[in-house]
């Protein structure tokens, strides 16, 4: 089971916290070695706390963001964090940036795969997240892009949870039962010091997906009851040998 | 493992071979007892050839109908068929028909239930069979239904594959390996000698969802080399441990 | 071409008028045979204005009505208009009204039908007539109804414009050009006395139809200068032999 | 002012508490005179705590379920809560029950309609309330029913929060701050003695839905700093004097 | 109220004339100074009567577009039109583009925002400047950018009325009474000499869409007889404090 | 009838042999003249089996999908494709390549035109190569491009068939039935030596389109036999003269 692997696409350096964090932390207790990278640091536009403090500077924003970053993803007990630096609002990936996104999709071999919302009126960093997503995997998956390098199979894209879901188009289709880590996603949740206000928002959601875990497990005949969940979207078909 | 089940409502009594014979023997190998209702013998408006022939009445063809799903459930493992007899062209089902379902779902108590797609144009049956199916798993819920009784947990509702499935709006989430099986099913779809014109057309639908099968189970890349397949879309979210 | 045929379905008797009163005169002059079925008069809830008069009874106002739409009928050239009188507010169809509109679609045996949008949230009569029309279409084509009648084939059903289309989440996919049957439509619409505040919305419609019927056909490069034109949606594929 | 009405329309007797008992709470504290109407109570689907009591009849089930509606509607300082007592799992209602509906409708004259979202797989009484809704919102508007009495304008139905909002395809385009209510609301909610499991669920959703409202009214650049809200979907334009 | 603001983003310098010259003539009578932004002269795509006269070049075009404009403008007391010559068919908008919208939003501070449909396939040009909309009020809440400047808050965004709105996917929530400013719409409209084939068309929009006013509002018991209106599609949830 | 032409937009070499091929050789033989672009040879992302190969190049794979594109351009008789050779994995158009598509569609003055569906999460090419279509479809209709050529008209876009179709949300509303140049398609299929694991797949789906073909034609009441037919969706609406 040591070779199993995820990779998480984050926009912002603190996205992949509320929206998979307990996913992150699940599988790396399963056995997974998970790879987190984040596009942007989230500089400009998700980190309007610290730009309130005086004396600020795009570098210090920066730093801060990748250190909450980095004590998150150790909470989480992730060993790979990548940061690319692209800069946010707007986020644009050129085709180096692309190029780098694949090289660790390759490396990375992932059973699975994490981003973002499709559609994100709020925030069009997010959904061009994904659409970076989408398109890198299609060219991991090229034969004659570096050929001789292990070409990606096919693995599955959730798009974990955004903020105010309806107005995302975005429905889950798992419920992931996290209540066995959630205590480190809670402690990941307190690294991001500079967003202490969505910390409660995210501790309801967890909550409250869970009841949708229960009910969709059998409710009050048989659901298991799960203390804290997270849903994510699928965008591709699974394969099984039973329903 | 012996006491896994599955149920599968059909709104004709040809419908079950077509769309899910696959899924249905496969489950029976793997130890579920299916259960088949047949909501219609689909004797008005799915049995043209036999009312070409000279001197037909509606009782000959119900019977003639009726043989030959007996005959497929039979090819298919399956022990457990049930015709109610509710006419078609239009399916109608007043309280107690709903209630005889019910019954029937209760007694079952599946892992998983089998119905149509949600939309038909062609044929209203088809839905109305959905929408019966999605209504009488909420009442076998209620805790109030016939007290006493075992309640139903909160079984998936699969949609099997629709005839002109991009006309009906139905979008497979999950393909299901039937390879193993496919003899079975390929037997049972030659049971229905009032149907031939349909058995190639849904041999290449079993071949061409192998293909979107072993595509996403990783293509060219590790793709599983599936040679017959069907698909289903999922009415309700999952609920799981790990991705 | 003087066996062509086609089949109106209007919820209420004034609806084919001001919807697709163009494209039954047109057809008329084509060489067509065209009937109408109004399945009520709306009598209750399209008829404020002759509410307000005094003395007014449910069996006045549909006789009203009746004039009202046979005038209509008579300025489109028709010939054959047909009252089911069931009610409205709610419209509703029991089994012998929905065969009673099967037997007129195997008589009439239409090259196409039209009827209502899907949705309607202000109307809800409107939808529930073009539920009818689709599962009647469907009961047609059951070779067990009525076993030696002519069984219906597949005619197109189309859905003409409803008022707000955009509430109704109707899309044309089709315009037809009725400049050369405008004057007849325009008299059809002014045979609706009762509804007086409609005549100059739906001659504004129609010309805007035509602004679109030149823009699709050429625009400013060679579009077709038509003066008036009605809309259309189609709820099944079409079969061609060129594109 | 007095004289400012409004309408819930709830499928079970609890439904008004947890999706809309902020709003209901907040129009009464600004002069409006609020009705509900529970078509049922929930008795046989919703009362699965009481069922589990011995003894327990469908009349003792609806008594006690009748006591606890009444009294969140006194918390919310409503004095109009009319039981149809139409049973539920499955909610039915025929022409005389649809007339006693619209006989409230006409009475109350509401402002604005509040109801169920469109879509509901878990519970298809939800939707078929909704449905009943607009049917009922369009007979109360024909000037030919009950001639005389005064007919229905054009009032907005409001589709309130269901539960697991993603799966019922259910978008809030409105949020309503329910912060000076909220008291209110949480001892409605307590009254609801049958499903305590909910009561931290939808403090839950209160708090999320407040930090929506204060993003859409500004976020960190002016948002108002709600407490508490609920969101609603409308089902009409609406129409204004200003953007 | 003297310090209310508006923003229109016009990909086309004509496009704010048809679309949202009632709102923006009627803010300005309520005291918004409302500001406007010509993205391009739609010199290349929407001017093919200029380029029919002999002689014409480009400059000329743009010269001609902006001379209507700017009168359209005037005649809807309008006293800031910004013309941003960016090019048309396609309309592309680079970095510092982005950065020049930025700056006009932040310094309008609009309390909401105007552009075009989500979707065009006749014409991407328009929905690009929506994306570019969507995507600049992002960058103009972000507290990174510029830092030290105002940041923005949530204006909405209210989608305009697209030529052929049910192609657009474009559905209207809000009605907007213009019958107190329509001689000045219909002066500004007749400002656009190179495009008189639209005139008539959008007076027709204008009548038809104070048709759906006064349903919405009342209808026959109540509504409010606009003789013209326009209608607009809302992005982001309101928030409101009655219902 | 000599005049007539088509034009389709492949993004890479061999997606129109499957997706289209019979339409091609239909209205070739019908007396249409069909130009076919290649975007790119598909060399990355759609030539696995070459990348197998030892010592394989970008050249070599180039050529040898150019050759196969030519052979097959030969089966169906087509006199014109046009290889852009502007890369894979991803495509990507800057603004000479889309002048140059531009040129061509004005050379060309295609009656229709043919692309891929709207989405593809599985090949973003796909749905570029649809975007540049239609954004250059508008570009050839603007007067003001290359002042003095022949402007564009309006030519329908019809997006062909992708693979898994339910996936990239594809609904065809018109069969096409190419029996009479079956031959020629099978014949350019088997020019794709590259891609042999297709050549069955597509068998089956253009014999299963005869049957969507056959029962839209008219199903067991009049339904035309045809053997393999292709399936379209339409970007515009059609106009006619009758329905």
């Amino acid at each position: 089971m040591a070779d199993k692997t995820a990779l998480v696409i984050s926009a912002h350096s603190a996205d992949f916290v509320w929206r998979c964090g307990g996913a992150i932390a699940l599988h790396q207790q399963r056995g997974y070695d998970v790879t987190i990278v984040c596009l942007s640091y989230g500089e400009r536009g998700e980190s309007a706390k610290l730009w309130k403090n005086e004396g600020m500077t795009l570098e210090k924003v920066k730093e801060a963001r990748r250190i909450e970053a980095e004590n998150a993803a150790r909470a989480l007990d992730v060993h790979d964090i990548q940061f690319f630096d692209l800069g946010d609002y707007p986020l644009e990936m050129d085709r180096s940036a692309k190029e780098r996104l694949v090289d660790v999709i390759r490396k990375v071999q992932p059973a699975f795969m994490l981003s973002h919302s499709k559609v994100d009126p709020y925030n069009t960093d997010h959904m061009y997240a994904t659409q970076m997503a989408i398109e890198c995997r299609m060219i991991a998956q090229a034969w004659g892009h570096n050929p001789g390098e292990k070409v990606l199979g096919a693995p599955q894209l959730y798009l974990f949870e955004p903020h105010q879901t309806e107005q995302m188009e975005w429905k889950p289709d798992v419920f992931l039962d996290i209540s066995p880590v959630w205590d480190k996603k809670w402690a990941a949740i307190q690294c991001m010091t500079g967003q202490e206000h969505l910390w409660h928002y995210y501790r309801n959601v967890a909550e409250n997906r869970a009841n949708h875990f229960r009910r969709n497990s059998g409710g009050q005949s048989g659901g298991r009851p799960a203390t804290h969940a997270e849903g994510f979207q699928s965008i591709f078909p699974r394969t099984v040998d039973e329903l």
